[in-house]
């Protein structure tokens, strides 16, 4: 099939996608470029394939070829690639293994980092409250290099998540810039969650309260805080087992 | 003084700041917000406040009152703040301490970042190759949290830079994603610099030929890279030293 209109009601329903309100919608989200596309095909998330037409590349997917223009017109960048992916949510697996729990992240770019810092450092679930930003935005699932494919994703009530993790056997760290304890005296435990705040405002005091213990990373006091996204990878550096 | 026209020259000159060509003829560049101009007055980088015209703040400098729309003129953000600075870059001090050596790294982002960590983990100095983004781009300003007025900047030919270094005893690390010692087995040295490459390419050969030793972060092989900045900041965590 090769569309070349903007108006057909199947790219106009595809482009819904780019918000997060048509996401949730309909469980489905876009991806963009061979990268990307490769990795939700190999985790059997692709559910349709567009594909400009006249690309040399097959999935076994349906598939949707597009002129140039519909292409431009689904794509959120600026040089659009040959290819998007129209991907289904993950059914949710069962919290497993080590988790990171994101309390109100905004930015995307960190999000996509700390998704890929969780796959490097062996984290199984990353955990995040119903008002972070949308896992599914593209930008995240851009700085993620599409390892969000790789990990559980559980979005909802932080309130009710905790107390269920600890009532499963986690030990719940928060995460301070000074308070608590140094991470290099933390002693490994099997289960735990490690929790990081908001960019600005850090953790809440709702899930502050929550906490088992707080946990810092020891550094100079020019600094006051590190970026979200790099104090999340060296704690979960410290903390993740290594399974390889 | 209130200057309330766009087109008063004085207004057109500090404008040309946002370009990268005019910050480098005129060793000048602007910072955003409260926090980033008083850092940069604590340093003695400030060598002019733009205050928007009746805002209760107070600094020992030349100080320029404008309007509303002069403020949105000269401004990057979307919502701009009442304070802009005009700053003057540092005169360049000797390289010293543990230094971090940027070869071609591009996004402004990302260099802010490891501006941050840099200095959290004690490194004194950072070097970029002439090629890398410009360090005073506001958003790199921005994502530093001003910590850029406190560490050397160095900026040059990194073919001259790093033979330099290794003459007065400095061991160059290199980073390769696999090749090379986990850095959890690298013994702490004295004077050693750390070499980061490029986003999508990492070091380019001519560096890569220059390094004593190549390092990397042990990882679960599902991902295949950190992002630059995570990797930047987890190597300065492992290797530099506490001063506190």
């Amino acid at each position: 099939m090769l569309i070349s209109s903007v108006d057909n009601p199947k790219i106009k329903e595809i482009k819904k996608l780019q918000t997060r309100k048509f996401r949730e919608k309909n469980g489905l989200f876009l991806v963009e470029g061979e990268h990307l596309v490769r990795e939700a095909y190999k985790t059997g998330c692709l559910d349709t394939l567009i594909l400009l037409d006249g690309t040399d590349f097959n999935l076994d997917v349906s598939t949707i070829n597009v002129t140039e223009n519909v292409l431009k017109n689904i794509s959120e960048l600026d040089t659009p690639q040959p290819m998007i992916g129209v991907c289904h949510k993950k059914t949710l697996n069962e919290k497993n293994g080590n988790v990171i729990i994101l309390d109100n992240i905004q930015d995307p770019g960190n999000l996509g980092t700390i998704i890929r810092s969780a796959v490097a450092f062996n984290f199984d679930t990353i955990v995040l409250s119903n008002n972070s930003v949308d896992v599914y935005n593209s930008k995240v699932i851009r700085a993620s290099q599409g390892l969000l494919f790789n990990i559980n994703i559980v979005i909802g009530d932080l309130s009710i998540i905790i107390p269920k993790l600890k009532s499963e056997g986690y030990k719940i760290y928060g995460t301070k810039v000074t308070d608590g304890k140094s991470v290099k005296s933390i002693a490994k435990k099997t289960s735990f969650a490690i929790i990081m705040g908001n960019e600005g405002n850090g953790m809440s005091d709702a899930v502050s309260s929550m906490c088992d213990e707080f946990i810092y990373i020891d550094m100079d006091n020019r600094c006051e805080s590190l970026n979200v996204g790099v104090a999340a990878s060296i704690l979960m550096y410290e903390l993740g087992s290594k399974k390889v």
